[in-house]
């Protein structure tokens, strides 16, 4: 095959083909400076640009105010799920934490490590297929933490949860910049990049700049959220050709007219995809209508005899990564930012045409 | 200009053309799978390929034994300075630090937030323009750290340190896979990737498989080296664009001939440009020559004055990078693995006609 086909992964996942066209040039020659964007010392005037251009498009298309700090972390959501609460829970207090899926259960565990936590709620016991109803909050949480979108299982908290004035945090991995977001809600916001706004190696942090004060001493340096606050992130080397990417694909987002623009084609594409699965009983969809995502999108055949079958005749297709995750099983269809309309719609045709030859 | 220099960085660096060009095809179509290298699934046998390719090219080169784990991390060597006094500095012992340099200044810095630090030798009273001596190594150290080559500065040890049955442990970021080293005598070697083996972003780590029974419990999950041993590196998502190209990388210095050959071609770039400093009294040697460093080489004009005109005939001449720390002043060339001697017979030339011109 030498086309490129629909790549519906669930991370790392498509890029923008923009993206992947400019990165061909520039790793070769960076805006014919006579070097390639991975080969710039990151203490160049070229990487501070791409840097501080990358903060500029977050804010821009976040609309961030002032009190947020933007840093650039590695090591993933994971990483942060040990540094928020060493440097955030506070002694004496509880973390707490809303465990609607795989990774809000895997944050809680860690969190265990370093202080109290507290399970605001959990839908642990059904398998994740439904969103809580409602949330408990500690009166001495220190904060409130939740998995925006839920890759996995294919949930999607659309609405926050109410945090009751304690500082909202936020794994936003697989969501972020998916859609608008009402930021001053938020304390924290993290993501790795690979979903939404980039490749894997660079995870963003947003983080309300009240909440350095609160960090004790003695921690990892590079645990420590002041470390990359006093430096613009760039305290050692940053992962410099991963924050170019975010940089571009940022501008690819803003290009098409920012997150509005996101939320209608995100929402075109998972509708179009939804509204197939629900016209026939051949296929079925695993979680509750009400708590769909629009990002990851899981289903199973009725017959799970034609599941072979099923990502074969896909992928002969040149669509990509539908197999579900080991612990679901079935398929599940991730239509991040960068799948273009064109990918759910020839997914689309591919389930229709699977159901006329097997149904 | 729409060329590309030669690029004396001293990390993030240059990188072999043809890996350069490699990647142009592979982040559009890795393979004609359909996809990008950057877009793949880590869990997908394409991307499960590259990290054991990695893994392998590591084993060959180094001549690893199966002794030693290779663990793929990030946050660069400054997250290892934490790591290591996390987990392997015991209890009632001591971490014995060579402080030959500022990074192995601030490695003892760090583990003394997590145990009790020795100073086995320091020269930073001399700001490290020679290498200790001797080596003094405590009775109960866990380990004796090093870092082997001094990007700063421009020092290297060119022979181990005597860790007197100590386990030996080795920043080795800025000349890992220059040459070939004694394996056997070590017991850990980190590396950022940027300098010699590719891209930032990945961290290598090459440890002995006893070390891994010596951890406490409770560490942070990526700060723990059990973490990455019991994975293969794979727990969550790893910078995978960073990954493939340090196996490019590999596979360029294998195809040149392995470590005998990288070091001769760097003893030659070294020697030219050696050679010509100590050739006439305009430029001066910043190091000890005993202490010289093949990868970073600092020098100083004679007269201070000319220093803004050399760097800006050199970039006129399209050589790059060529300042020195901000610490030190004057200038340094980096001639890690990927600078062609064509790079280093350039910067002669120029070092010949600037001294004509101006001397």
């Amino acid at each position: 095959m030498n086309q490129r086909g629909f790549n519906f992964n669930p991370g790392p996942a498509v890029l923008p083909e923009v993206v992947l066209r400019a990165a061909q040039g520039d790793i070769w020659n960076y805006q014919g400076c006579g070097m390639g964007v991975a080969e710039l010392s990151h203490r160049a005037s070229h990487f501070e640009e791409i840097i501080q251009d990358t903060e500029k498009l977050l804010r821009k298309l976040l609309g961030l105010s002032e009190d947020f700090l933007v840093l650039f972390c590695t090591g993933g959501a994971t990483q942060q799920f040990s540094m928020i609460p060493m440097n955030l829970l506070r002694k004496g207090e509880v973390g707490s934490y809303v465990v609607s899926g795989v990774w809000g259960d895997l944050a809680a565990e860690e969190a265990k490590k370093f202080g109290e936590v507290h399970i605001s709620a959990s839908t642990k016991d059904s398998q994740y297929v439904k969103l809580p109803e409602k949330y408990d909050v500690h009166p001495d949480a220190s904060y409130l933490h939740f998995t925006s979108n839920n890759t996995i299982v294919g949930t999607q908290h659309l609405v926050e949860p109410e945090s009751q004035a304690k500082p909202l945090f936020c794994d936003a991995s697989s969501d972020i910049l998916s859609r608008p977001i009402p930021t001053e809600k938020y304390s924290l916001i993290y993501a790795g990049a690979q979903k939404n706004i980039g490749v894997s190696g660079v995870t963003l942090v947003i983080l309300r700049k009240s909440l350095l004060e609160e960090i004790p001493s003695g921690l990892p340096l590079l645990m420590d959220y002041r470390t990359y606050a006093k430096s613009n992130s760039l305290h050692n080397t940053p992962p410099t050709l991963s924050i170019y990417f975010m940089r571009e694909t940022l501008k690819w987002i803003d290009s098409l007219g920012g997150l509005d623009a996101m939320d209608k084609r995100n929402r075109a594409k998972a509708h179009l995809i939804y509204n197939r699965l629900d016209a026939s009983e051949f296929y079925e969809g695993i979680v509750d209508k009400g708590s769909r995502s629009l990002m990851n999108l899981t289903f199973r055949l009725k017959d799970a005899s034609l599941d072979k079958t099923f990502l074969k005749e896909a992928e002969s297709r040149q669509l990509f990564g539908l197999k579900g995750h080991r612990l679901l099983g079935g398929f599940r269809a991730s239509l991040y930012n960068a799948l273009p309309p064109e990918g759910a719609q020839a997914l689309v045709e591919f389930l229709n045409d699977f159901e006329t030859q097997h149904g």
